[in-house]
């Protein structure tokens, strides 16, 4: 009898066999795989060879079947990749945690790659004590755990146009929700002693775009954290290892990375990224600006046009996302017929306070032609608008802040697409 | 004036300099590299030159500052790495979610690799119709996600016969906590019609270890998943991709990985890993079995024996995990005098059934001797026992199910150790 360990060390199944060293097993193999229908009264080549043991993947990665399970950037949307944006895959996840190797990323310098021992964040301005602290300085404040959404104020942009990209990775992907370790801002703020005069905080990046944006005092002391944990373990790069400012519901652009300096001060500072950008423009040519709260929002994930229906007619799960900057989801409609009627979908899980929600919609499909679409309604009441309630007020000058009801249109064959219905 | 753009395309900032395009910008990098002390007053060169771009990584990975930030596993503890541990670094971790690739894996027969288009799910046995499932038919039914800790039976195993392993990766860190994604086993049970005589499931890997548990089938009926997600993606390879049972506060072993069969009977099955394994040796001679549920357990993180007190005197955060297979955590105690005299720990981030609890204990440490110790109770009033209390009533053949208070010994350099006090 042949030892399993004839094909090792350090060889997988697949070298394993690739090596010609189990012809038969090759052969069996190769057939299964060839016949594309599945052979399943013959004993399968995973369960007669041993896998890889624990000595082989310190750090585990997704399984080789979940290749096309990235992020995506789009690149004509930008002039570069080092100021553009990665979207979540959000057809291809489930729950409300997204896993940090797929949480999108947006840079205006591209990712700043920082030895944590030689970062520091400063605190100064209308404070009694400056400080800069250096990272274990800040472990040594009380640690708080947060599960917060964070989306970009662009994302959905597009659509203010009509519908535009393909995909809720692109339509709504700039959206991703992790669990934060970190320390309150108002206990490092405390810390120097805001003077009186304080209303603002100024929170500045240390990358190439020393990304700045003023922060309202009164969030800054309500539940903003600086945060150097995401789902677990450390911060990646790219969400702005090692520290990031988390501002629960605002912006996304607001949740500086790679934060170096917080200086408080008695009125805003008029960045360009809070005057030429991140600004909603009327028509009447003014613009709306510190519009920070990103409004109720929902989104059907499945299906969706990466996600179509493959199984044809019958019982069919959908599902899909909502989130309010305004607290938490109290109910989700799902309509099938574009808006026409609308039933109550089940919002699964846990539902925390500005955070991704999970809802199912689970119907018999008879095979016609679906209209998808969710209507999300906040804690506080607020409803979920159509885009053509928002261009009504809004016009379509705008980039930022579209939280309009989304449609996928679904032909008989279960293939979805991107459409606006009046 | 240089334009970014000279050491791209595809050049990291590292490359650039290495490249020598801009020797000025070296200098000044390799001086504060060299000096150990942070020049701070002077522009970090991440701030000088971008970073990456998103088309550079669709699937994101830890920065390279923490490589240290690894499951491990301890070659002497069995005969071979497949069928081994690899434990989860939870002295590096915080809050409660286990990030996917760090989560502890364990095999006993390496982690097979299953094409999920060739997996299948069968029920059979007391059934009135038994069902052969594709990824595609479970995904048809309604979905669930549910925050549940995993342990193995084993972990602390080596604990029983006194202080053994340095740290609590491998003391403690057969253990993980994620969000599942899946369908309800009784929703699936239902749907085959379990037979009014079936009493216990036996639940089959598709590995080539072929594990095979029995689960009684009240708990099967009762909060059991079949799941296919973790942490909003799909299952990794060593945790069961494409399917793993998931049984709720119950050993580790029991959730079978790459689930490839249900069988539906009248009577434990008698399978190896619930008579020579998995069972407790009593001083009597006898074995106590179906030992299922996980007691009261809980393990300081921060400090510990990888993870020692670096800063010296003065505030102190003390962290670390706690969670019962009996409900939620009511409270957790904290002594820095092994014993003598106990705090409450401060209980931070969402409070879930069956999942982990993260608490934390600030003080301020007047450079002595410490002797940290935690004791967690339950929402049933299950006190979390000493390893002498577990000891008098099991005596010292076990190898499974302990869950006794552990100590760390912290000298006045801020060196942890692991010790046990009587």
């Amino acid at each position: 009898m042949r030892k399993w360990t004839d094909g090792r060390p350090g060889a997988s199944r697949r070298s394993f066999l690739k090596a010609g060293l189990a012809g038969g097993a090759a052969l069996a193999a190769s057939k299964a795989q060839a016949a594309g229908d599945p052979v399943i009264t013959e004993v399968q080549d995973w369960n007669r060879y041993p896998g890889d043991g624990v000595d082989v993947h310190p750090y585990g990665m997704p399984s080789q079947f979940e290749a096309d399970v990235v992020r995506r950037n789009v690149a004509w949307l930008t002039a570069d990749p080092i100021s553009s944006i990665n979207f979540t895959p959000l057809h291809s996840l489930d729950g409300i945690i997204t896993p940090n190797g797929l949480c999108f990323e947006r840079h205006h310098a591209g990712a700043a790659v920082i030895d944590p021992k030689e970062h520091r964040l400063m605190i100064n301005g209308l404070v009694d004590k400056p400080l800069i602290f250096t990272m274990e300085d800040l472990k040594r404040f009380p640690r708080y755990n947060r599960v917060y959404f964070l989306e970009c104020a662009a994302n959905s942009g597009m659509e203010w146009r009509g519908a535009q990209l393909n995909g809720c990775q692109f339509t709504h992907g700039m959206l991703h929700c992790v669990m934060y370790t970190g320390v309150l801002l108002k206990d490092i703020l405390n810390e120097a002693g805001v003077k009186t005069s304080g209303k603002w905080v100024l929170a500045e990046g240390a990358d190439a775009s020393a990304m700045t944006r003023s922060i309202p005092l009164d969030k800054a002391m309500e539940d903003c954290m600086v945060a150097f944990g995401q789902n677990g373990e450390a911060l990646r790069t790219e969400q702005g290892y090692p520290l990031r400012l988390v501002v629960p519901g605002f912006e996304g652009n607001m949740w500086v990375k790679w934060l170096r300096r917080l200086e408080v001060g008695d009125e805003p500072w008029q960045q360009r990224e809070e005057t030429s950008k991140y600004t909603d423009l009327l028509p009447n040519g003014k613009a709306r600006r510190f519009t920070f709260a990103m409004d109720v929002k929902s989104v059907i994930t499945n299906p969706s046009p990466q996600a179509p229906i493959t199984h044809g007619k019958g019982r069919t799960v959908l599902t899909g996302l909502a989130w309010s900057g305004h607290g938490t989801i109290k109910r989700v409609d799902v309509s099938i017929d574009g808006g026409r009627n609308w039933h109550t979908a089940r919002i699964d899980g846990p539902s925390l306070s500005l955070a991704l929600h999970r809802f199912y919609y689970e119907f018999d499909w008879d095979g016609s032609d679906l209209y998808l679409q969710s209507r999300a309604i906040d804690e506080k009441g607020y409803v979920q608008p159509t885009k053509n309630e928002l261009r009504a007020t809004r016009g379509e000058n705008s980039i930022y802040h579209n939280n309009g009801i989304q449609t996928w249109y679904v032909n008989k064959d279960g293939v979805a697409e991107n459409v606006e219905v009046s």
